[in-house]
């Protein structure tokens, strides 16, 4: 079968879908490794680099407006494209997210460590994981895996209320400790706002797919 | 001049984005009026019909393709569509953030009221007109209203600034407000991040009208 030339610029556009996730990646475990390792120079070049960030998401914008002009995508192909658009940004606000983290990081690498950190680094692989898992679900229209990615929302939930509630107790129990544990709650909920985008990205995926629009089913949980 | 059947879909998609914007709007000023009235039965109200809006998005995604694979705009033309699919999952984060507020309100509303309303009132009627005004620039394809919207942020990013550290010496204080300024903390965020929409969607009409990618010059302050 010959490939259209359609199919090289969709692949094209996947890739490069692919390599804004992995930079995005790259960026918010920079952003968690800055507040577990107490590295503010390490959160400063997270803030610093999400303009590259920002920059791929036109790049991304610009290449599907190209795409839709030259090649006239129909039907599945271009519900595939629009998706691609939907979910450059999604990528984008995970970005920001890192962002917000490592703003976190400055502030709490300046002053003693509150408590040793067990939940937090458990919510940022699991958040992590769920963005990767998925865009490779879109990469590969594997419905099956968004599917799973959606399902793992509610765990993430759940650790970040655990977090919530066991820094209450400090704030409640110690003034002096506020300023730190509302950093980490902070942290805590944009880790959680992560896995939410994991999510949104997935059930795009689906849709995709399944051509079933699941996507606001499950917004359970706020989300911004 | 004749009108082509381009421009009647065009001026249809612009009415659609009107009408969610006026829904999102609506939601929010529920949202804001249950956490100063302290009306938890208001605050379920705009927990419940978020549904409205999600739906809402997926109808403008829909006409969009739509009206891409039927009128095959070009240009300017497409450069507006696309536009209209990036506004919307921006209002549809504006009614994300009041629901986010409305939960907060619900835990408000069970609660002895911490302090009277001073900024909050005020920081809402800011974020809300941010929005509105941002949806009039890019309906009436106006840059320089847009780039007023834009430059309104930092007078919000500022009311934010006052209320976090006014709310953080409550906690200070005295730990039994912890909870309950925590709940204002969050909705303060909340309006900021609505206000930093109505930018996102300003500099997304700057960009349409001037061609020129101010998007993200914008992003220092922290949005998700």
């Amino acid at each position: 079968m010959v490939e259209r030339p359609l199919d090289h610029d969709l692949g094209e556009l996947k890739k490069l879908l692919l390599t804004m996730a992995g930079e995005v990646e790259r960026q918010l475990g920079m952003a968690v490794r800055a507040v577990v390792e107490r590295e503010v120079a390490l959160a400063e070049q997270v803030i610093a680099e999400d303009s590259v960030i920002d920059r791929r998401e036109m790049e991304i914008d610009h290449r599907i407006i190209e795409l839709i002009v030259r090649e006239k995508p129909m039907a599945r192909d271009l519900r595939l494209v629009m998706t691609a658009g939907k979910i450059a940004p999604e990528l984008e606000r995970v970005a920001d997210n890192a962002v917000d983290i490592a703003r976190q990081a400055v502030a709490l690498g300046r002053v003693p460590p509150l408590k040793p950190f067990i939940t937090l680094p458990l919510i940022a692989d699991e958040a992590v994981a769920m963005v990767r898992d998925a865009i490779s679900a879109f990469v590969q229209g594997d419905a099956k895996l968004a599917r799973e990615v959606i399902a793992r929302d509610d765990k993430v939930d759940g650790m970040h209320e655990q977090i919530f509630r066991e820094l209450l107790t400090y704030m409640m129990e110690d003034a002096r400790t506020i300023p730190r544990a509302l950093a980490l709650l902070l942290i805590s909920r944009s880790l959680e706002r992560i896995a939410d985008h994991g999510t949104n990205i997935s059930e795009q995926v689906v849709y995709l797919v399944e051509a079933e629009d699941i996507r606001h089913r499950h917004s359970e949980g706020g989300a911004d």
